[in-house]
């Protein structure tokens, strides 16, 4: 029998092509270890020493919270994940199904979703290129109830669903663009792939069940959220950089006077004698006596903030000590410390402990640590090597993180709590309290950035940079939702109060955001101890039915050859803890749409019923932010006051209801200025309320393990939702 | 003697330093070789063999031209050039002077001046991301004359007077920003550094003297300009994509009838029987008879220029064959081939020769190579690997280059010139008949592109889309003074002729390019054979003396907090050719400025002087593009015809002479259509017009060294400018 010569070509190709298919980098299907409750771990190829979670000061897994969640098996099949190593470069192909959406991959100004993203994760400052931000977070986070970590201090390349593989075993469907219908540009694969320039790489894989389970195992693994002190829920001023000790006294009596509330004092690049790069030192000509200065603060109940950034000044003592550190490139001609290097980070810790917190240890509450970021145009190139023997790329992946590791050290050493800001961090940071800031002033590209921060295990505060009436009230507003409120004034001569016709609502603004202190502080210890996010984008909302809108593109030959069609999502409103929906005003607008998840919710100042998985129309008086509560919800308040509460002082506490469930809540508290809580020093009271068989409601208060109800005395039951009358 | 402390720890120090910088990559000085005239070659580390200039085919040099040029010494102190090495990075750091500016680094669509600019150069579709572009060329040209070419098949980063080192020997001053006046938020550098990750890299200096001489070296190193046949100067339209063979023949017979020239006919991908992924093979719906329809486009002087992707589509002939050439991932569902192999360039050569170019040899001018750029969103992600061992990256920065290859190869190989369109490009292309285009309909962005790729080594055309009859119009002049002049009429009812206004003034502009064609023809014959490129941007032209303008920036809290300046540059006009100075005028736009250069300048229309070193406002008649001819230049036209000039056609030149100065000009002449000049088949004419003593103007023709004027006769001379009458 003669072979079938069509067969005999079909043998030759097939073995063609296996032998080049051969060339191909061989998969591995990596093996996984579960290293915490619920957290799986694996590494490809040989993984640097030097990652995001070093960086971070490695911190420990907080392993009692991650064995308090539910127990849960490999959140993915392991055989669809594949690893590829060739060259010096590292792959990864992680399954994703159709009806799968991804978020997370950092803070990003401009989209909530990132299915169907392409991303170099690399920190800059955001100036609109996806990925390039202030937080990169390699975390992305899925509908289906798990995140993936790339525990990388490389650049890393990732692609959502995109990129079909020949080798998929679903693909879609092949349409002819001229005759047939439905042709998309970009249609949908079953992968997310990751790609580093590196010979290896650690990967973490955080089981849910529900997607924020699997985000509170991420900052459960990263040592539990950030604990801010009290005060830092307060409001926070930044001063005119020029400003003297006499000024920014003077600053602190203004707001005492005009009754809104401070806590905290930011003093801007002068008062270093040399900012830009820094020296610091205190400049004499304006702040001649540091530590009566600071005493003088202290006595106002405010804590002062010190702005730099971490380049050296030449001819300052602290540059002779750190010149052997510093990297090839200098920024604004400072050197640039490789301070991934310990010794490193000791010299520049201990002249900020003998220079700056020696000369007023209350009065320090921390640092703003600007400018490590980028951008390209004065950072150092990725061509730079430091004598770490470490590159431009691993410093600019990890500076903002070293820096807040020293910082949070230092403090922590005195047993004293910081709160700060810092314009460049990454992944590992969750347990840091430094708030991240940029100079992007556009509404509602930094509420969106506020929504973002909860699928990163980062936190995000806008801020008010002064302008007209109008615009300071609704920025003002919105910062006091967010994890950190202040006013830059950094470069302005406008003040809260310099608008007559908004004064009294920014007054309110920032008063409310005092009132409400307890629910946020409880919103942090959530944070810390459950790794419950703070603000949670809507996405993460239980009962939030919003579907993203899909809207297919029509061809035009200039301005949209690829009929590239529009994805419509939800970015303008977010929870702040478990009760309460945010939806900011923009300036210049009187009402906006609200959607409301499932269940029923309560106007915040009235208690009245607002709706329940509907979209409504909200037109507030201009002193309001649209504020929801959720059906049962407790919200703890205190009284009005000008600072935040002190260690030991005992207030009393409201404690609100809203709606027709009953309601209950573990609130949290301790002397909310050092670290003895992580000695036990804490405490959680059980609040309730109930409605008896008479219909009339009662709360109680049950004092946590030990015995005391804390700081908070006289509490106080106020039911907001109108009982209604029988009919 | 006691040993001083200060000076101990100064030695202490000074030893720490020393180890410290130890861990440092030991910086190289490469050895450089002159590899052919005034161009110098070195190699770092172990670079990869396959490089830009191996995917365009190792060009041979053009050496004999190179040796033409002035003899000169290394144009840097190579002490000043530096390596490193370290991992899996290579770095290089050039030297830069304070009074030197940096052009180049690829087709740029806002800017010209690269100082001061940061790239990753890489492939992609124009989207606003600098660096990301469709011709990164990774080229960059000194106002001091010199180029220097980084031959690397991998993203290149590269900083241009940024990152100020510490190992500077001289540095930006330092100034206190709180105080001091003068600070920048990028000080400027003395360096130009590149980085790729890569074990090597080679590299490649150009002399000068000039900066044009450095071009013209680069130009010549890569196997001298492309020479495109004479019919690809002509017009080109591109027909609606589901266009049938009756329904193409008929848009020529109305491009007759309306008396407007046309020598190419695009069809798009409707001429496949399945496009996005392609099929290669005719659409018989549409195309019954190839063969037929290419005959009778051949009786109209037509070549026709057939669009595709190089992804091909499932269940065709093609498919199978280079199924195992098939890289990992898809693009549209087709699958893309790994076309750096030579059996896969061979496979889909042999393929279009027969199912293509067999069926109207004389007919099939070329092909437009589409979508070889990007966007991500729907090419290979960076993690494809391909058969040859090669990865996403490799192939993405030269999949276009390939491309250009196997098709100029193909048409090579039957001695027939080809002249296409393809949308992604690199370095090493200077001698590939192909112009780029895009998607980009920003007359401004499309105009500083145009300039842009003098520097670059490519050619690049805007289009006209149809729209508004002035729009149309304006934009209809533009392309006629650019390499490709063509209506891309692909997804638009319109017609050059739909709008009765403008329909004689598009179609004046389209004789005039006809009638400029030997002008157009020798330039490109300077490009082929010197090196020159056809399009000159002003920064190149001798006795341009319009300065960057800085503008020193205000701070601005908000909009701009680090007080970046601006610089203006001139980008709204270039030269093509030795002659002409081109000056679009935008759609909307009455009248413009227009920077003359130093000498005397010439309106062409009128000969009539228009200026002479200085800025002049023009508001030409509607149906003219501002054109200026420097003093003495001769232009040599041709009478209105509908097409171009075949081989073997002899016709009547018309020689301008403009302005006092006496003129010559070397005229270029070949067949036009075949490769026969590679083997001494052409000549140059010398052309000139001198003034007798009596004042009056004479033209003298001398033939080239071959004893023949080739295909023109009865030259015609026109002295344009009045001679002023004795006062």
């Amino acid at each position: 029998m003669k072979p079938n010569p069509v067969c005999v070509v079909g043998a030759c190709l097939a073995l063609l092509s296996l032998s080049l298919r051969a060339q191909l980098p061989a998969p591995i299907t990596p093996a996984w270890t579960e290293v915490a409750p619920g957290v799986w771990k694996t590494t490809v190829g040989s993984p640097e020493s030097f990652t995001l979670l070093s960086a971070a000061g490695a911190p420990a897994p907080a392993v009692q919270s991650l064995a308090a969640l539910p127990k849960a098996a490999f959140p993915l099949d392991p055989k669809e994940i594949e690893a590829r190593r060739w060259d010096w470069k590292t792959a990864l192909r992680f399954p994703l199904a159709l009806d799968e959406e991804i978020y997370g991959l950092g803070v990003d100004f401009k989209s909530m979703r990132r299915t169907g993203a392409i991303y170099q994760l690399h920190v800059d400052h955001w100036s609109g290129t996806p990925g390039r931000t202030h937080a990169p977070v390699p975390l992305y986070l899925s509908t289906k109830g798990y995140a993936v970590f790339f525990n990388t201090a490389r650049y890393l390349n990732i692609t959502v669903g995109h990129g079909v593989r020949l080798a998929a075993r679903e693909k879609p469907p092949v349409i002819d663009r001229t005759t047939g219908k439905g042709w998309s540009s970009a249609p949908r694969s079953d992968s997310i792939e990751a790609l580093a320039n590196a010979e290896g790489m650690e990967i973490l894989v955080f089981a849910g069940p529900t997607p924020l389970d699997a985000l509170r195992r991420y900052n459960l693994y990263c040592g539990g959220g950030a604990l801010p002190p009290k005060w830092g829920l307060g409001f926070l001023t930044r001063t005119p950089t020029k400003y003297s000790a006499e000024q920014a006294l003077n600053e602190i009596a203004a707001f005492r006077k005009n009754g809104i509330p401070l806590d905290m004092l930011g003093l801007e690049p002068g008062w270093h004698d040399q900012a830009y790069p820094c020296s610091f030192e205190w400049d004499k000509t304006r702040f001649a006596d540091p530590a009566k200065f600071l005493g003088e603060v202290e006595k106002q109940h405010v804590r002062v903030n010190l702005w730099f950034n971490p380049y050296i000044a030449p001819k300052t003592p602290l540059y002779e000590k750190l010149l052997p550190f510093a990297g090839t490139h200098l920024v604004w001609n400072g050197i640039v410390p490789d301070y991934s290097m310990p010794a490193a980070q000791k010299i520049f810790s201990d002249h900020l402990a003998r220079t700056v917190l020696d000369a007023g240890p209350r009065a320090i509450g921390g640092f703003k640590i600007d400018e490590v970021d980028g951008s390209d145009r004065y950072l150092w190139p990725d061509s730079a090597n430091f004598p770490s023997g470490r590159d431009g790329e691993q410093l600019r992946q990890t500076y903002g993180l070293l820096l807040q590791r020293t910082i949070y050290d230092l403090f922590h050493a005195q047993n004293r709590r910081t709160l700060g800001q810092v314009r460049g961090t990454n992944g590992g940071a969750s347990r840091f309290p430094f708030v991240i800031y940029n100079d992007n002033y556009a509404f509602d590209e930094y509420i969106t950035a506020v929504g973002n921060t909860g699928f990163a295990g980062v936190l995000w505060s806008p801020e008010v940079r002064g302008g007209k009436g109008e615009d300071m009230l609704r920025r003002t507003q919105a910062v006091c939702f967010s994890p950190l409120a202040l006013f830059n004034g950094w470069s302005t001569p406008d003040k809260l109060w310099t608008h007559a016709e908004v004064k009294d609502a920014i007054r309110d603004a920032i008063v409310l955001r005092l009132r409400l202190l307890p629910y946020f502080y409880n919103a942090f210890a959530q944070y810390h101890y459950q790794g419950t996010p703070v603000i949670r984008p809507m996405q993460l909302v239980p009962g939030f039915n919003a579907a993203l809108k899909s809207e297919s593109g029509k061809l035009d030959a200039t301005a949209n050859p690829y009929a590239i069609g529009k994805i419509t999502e939800v970015k303008d409103q977010y929870m702040f803890g478990d009760a309460l929906l945010i939806a900011p005003i923009p300036p210049d607008v009187k009402s906006r749409t609200v959607i409301l998840p499932a269940g029923k919710w309560y106007d915040f100042f009235t208690g009245k019923l607002a709706g329940e998985n509907e979209t409504i129309e909200v037109t507030p008086p201009s002193n309001q932010t649209p504020l929801f509560v959720k059906d049962g919800s407790l919200v703890p308040m205190i009284g009005e006051r000008q600072w935040a509460p002190e260690a030991g002082e005992i207030i009393p506490l409201e404690i609100r209801h809203y709606g027709t469930q009953s309601g209950q809540l573990a609130l949290y508290d301790d002397d909310g200025e050092t670290f003895n809580y992580e000695h036990g020093e804490f405490s959680w009271t059980q609040l309730r309320a109930t409605k008896d068989a008479a219909g009339a409601w009662h709360g109680t208060v049950t004092p946590g393990a030990d015995g005391r109800t804390w700081h908070y005395s006289d509490v106080k039951w106020t039911f907001m939702t109108p009982t209604p009358s029988s009919p």
